[in-house]
């Protein structure tokens, strides 16, 4: 009779079969070369090099087991903010914890910002069209324009515009006044219930982003105004623990209720006052610069007398004007390429006029548009407007990042102008997946109806990063930020030390959370 | 008075000046620059290392003027297929004159397609429910389930279906026989006029998905069905010039009209015998092989034992099963790590079973699904089923290079699946521009309403592959196809030299052309 070895109890053969393999596992170095792997990868992520504090590593898991939390619960419920359109995902936003999280966060500076789309429309609505002597004249297309005068607008009138009309006159005769101050928010924003309907491709949100600057022109270039702005939008940035914006101005003629025009140099001093004045009252605020932008829609001459434009504001504001770009769609405008001459009249005449373009906001990869980042390189730009076609240039790519020159990443513009609809799906989770250099900016927050940084951060933190960015990553891109802004050396260190003290009080902030 | 100098003379000043700069230009290297940085890129870019002979290279000519017209048309209208869903964009396709010229191209091998999917769901509307003896029955929630049975399936029915149905006498009753072959084609494949609407979101769209292989399941299962479905499926794709398919096949019972059911081995003899047959009439055909596959959803120790069938059947027919793979949503599935005691048993047994993992098939970066992709590396897979989140894994990405395994890019069903809604945005798009080692396969073209991999091909070369990639690089993701197969070394080459031909007998048409 047999005494029942394993061979005749087929439970028991499992579970020392079982056995059998988990010691032999054990014994491959299977989970060695596993854990070398993610140990690899953890390093090579932005950030990965940082070696946090105590403090930090337990701020860190607090965020991380939040993070870990919302992105399980968005798994579930297959609703995952970086996943939809902004405008429907804001709300979502604003109820996570660690949107809250990143509210607080000392981010640095906002390297890659617009002059006239750093503020909440709201404000627009709600302060300067309540001002005396506003006037406006509606577009057969819907488009609002706007005037100061007194006692009216000089003629003639804007062309395929109506008759000026007086707005506090205007207002007072209204029945229902906020059905009126909602339809003039729709002028300054792009915010809508329904982007994927209202926005069917990128020539008609293109179409509509561009009415919006022509539609606030009028109200933002009033000196009164203008002042204001810049003010109320450093404000914005402030609240949103941002010290510090490099903004990519047009500097287009401010005007005075008499219709008197202001020079360029006469708006780089308002800035700079402004600025002063901002920093007076606001404790830790660094201060702005202004890269000079013109518009890629121009002629090569006209292009090149703003190069030389550039060159002077540059000479006669070393501390304010820091360089030069292009602006408007890279799709339809001009190439980098085209305005090659123009561009290099500075090295021609052996000046050294710092570049900041835009490069790379495309999807269409191998036409003359993507290779503007080719042109990026070859002009010697400091840094990568978006650079969103950059995964697509392998070239270019290592190039830039052994120069060590970042790309501006700007997920909420990128979605909103519909480069890519899911932002798990941007391209620079790649390459911050690998340590490219870059920084978080918001491009045009107050038309996109964000706010700050904090948004994009969301975006990029969240739906970018995956689920394993901590807060090293969280960490560079604040230091990034300050790292490739165009300030000096020494005002570098300094803010770089007053950036600390804040992060500092923020990460105790956070370790001595619930 | 004076003589007039250039100073004088804005006009000539401008024309001296742009004379001047246009002669430093040329002086100063940046045009060499620049054009290097092109070339390394073209070289870069997968199939950027083939050097073309005088007639391909005329052939390309016409390709690309074709190519770089509808790109330049997309850019104009904004409609462009491979950034629209692909049941938006497969009439635009089909029009397209360099879809015409891929159907054409001699393809290689589709290395990744699932067993009952490779066919269209039309065939088995208008064919196979024609036959005698086919029932089906209704769940509550509208899925068709189908049996051949005589004179009724045995009884216990499915459960929550109707009773049985004899389709035969159920059609002589309908009015609108049309009207119900439709909505019968509606549970055979996920195509719908509005995607978006109707698959919100990717629980929805892989609920559809998995509903369409068990709706199909009784009618592809029924003995005398599943030898057609083969042989269809196989002149699909021939037709398409697709001359040899490596099938994830889960090897269900197939049954006969008497309820009788087969083993597996009886199923692969049929498979072999199928593609022996099909080989006879049509020439050039390479033939199958089979990757035997289970589902994810199961616990470990019924993987174990599917490992260990794989081996059996491995064992006894070499030439025609060459590996195991998990099949099923990642997402929601079992991770390979949750597998790995039951994957290692062919190691720990001294025994090889070539792998070939879906991994990475997800958005989720961080997470354990995404974890996959290291988890093929470390189980040392084969090949790497979609990889859609490799780029995402430097570390991983940088190894498979190094040791050449190739990823499985199948951009309609990431598309379709929505793990990316713009093709311009898929992740293969940087890794082609890198020449990273892939293949181009159809997943389930049946299901998606494509047919072979022509539309794979066409979506791959004009969404993924950008303006510049031409025939260098559909000649590499051929070349590919085959290299990177499960067929033996001395079968590879006979496939190679035969694929030759075809290729060179399709570039003397295409350079023949108008």
């Amino acid at each position: 009779m047999s005494m029942g070895g394993p061979s005749e109890h087929p439970a028991l053969l499992s579970l020392l079969l079982a056995m059998a393999i988990s010691f032999l596992c054990s014994a491959i170095p299977i989970d060695d070369i596993r854990n070398r792997l993610l140990v690899k990868e953890k390093k090579m992520q932005l950030g990965g090099q940082l070696v946090l504090r105590k403090q930090e590593m337990m701020a860190n898991e607090k965020l991380m087991s939040l993070k870990e939390a919302e992105i399980t619960d968005a798994m579930k419920t297959q609703k995952f903010p970086p996943s939809m359109h902004f405008f429907q995902a804001k709300k979502l936003i604003e109820e996570s914890q660690v949107f809250s999280i990143l509210k607080k966060m000392p981010k640095g500076a906002a390297l890659h910002v617009h002059d006239f789309s750093i503020l909440s429309g709201d404000w627009l609505v709600k302060n300067v069209t309540h001002r005396p002597h506003c006037h406006f004249c509606v577009t057969p297309r819907g488009t609002m324009q706007f005037k100061f005068a007194h006692p009216t607008p000089p003629t003639p009138k804007p062309t395929e515009c109506s008759e000026w009309i007086l707005l506090e006159k205007y207002r007072q005769q209204l029945q229902n006044v906020t059905d009126f101050e909602d339809r003039m928010l729709k002028n300054f924003t792009l915010m809508t219930e329904n982007p994927e309907v209202v926005y069917a491709n990128q020539d008609v949100v293109w179409s509509k982003f561009e009415s919006i600057f022509f539609s606030i022109s009028g109200l933002v270039h009033y000196a009164p105004v203008f002042k204001d702005y810049i003010f109320q939008g450093l404000q914005e940035f402030y609240q949103d623990n941002v010290f510090y914006l490099e903004l990519r101005a047009m500097l287009f003629p401010v005007y005075e209720l008499d219709g008197t025009v202001h020079s360029r140099e006469w708006s780089v001093k308002t800035y700079k006052k402004v600025a002063y004045e901002f920093a007076k009252t606001h404790p830790g605020f660094v201060g702005i610069k202004i890269i000079y932008t013109d518009h890629r829609v121009k002629d090569v001459p006209l292009i090149a007398q703003s190069v030389k434009v550039a060159m002077e504001l540059r000479a006669q504001f070393p501390k304010m004007v820091v360089g030069f770009d292009l602006v408007g769609r890279e799709d339809t405008g001009r190439t980098l390429r085209d305005y090659q001459e123009a561009l290099l009249i500075p090295t021609l005449q052996g000046m050294k006029l710092p570049y900041f373009f835009h490069a790379g906001e495309t999807d269409w990869q191998g036409t003359s548009t993507d290779t503007n980042l080719l042109d990026a390189l070859v002009l010697n730009s400091t840094r990568i407007g978006h650079g969103f076609a950059l995964s697509k240039h392998p070239a270019v790519m290592e190039y830039f990042r052994k120069k060590d020159i970042p790309i501006e990443v700007c997920p909420i513009s990128n979605q909103v102008l519909k480069l890519v609809s899911d932002l798990r799906n941007h391209p620079a989770a790649a390459l911050m997946a690998n340590g490219h250099p870059m920084v978080i900016s918001s491009d045009d927050p107050g038309i996109f109806g964000s706010k700050g940084l904090s948004y994009d951060f969301y975006e990029a933190f969240m739906g970018i990063g995956g689920m394993k960015a901590d807060l090293r990553t969280l960490k560079q891109l604040a230091i990034n930020s300050i790292k490739y802004s165009a300030l000096p050396h020494t005002d570098k260190m300094d803010f770089m030390q007053a950036w600390e003290e804040h992060w500092n009080n923020f990460i105790a902030d956070l370790s001595e959370r619930l």
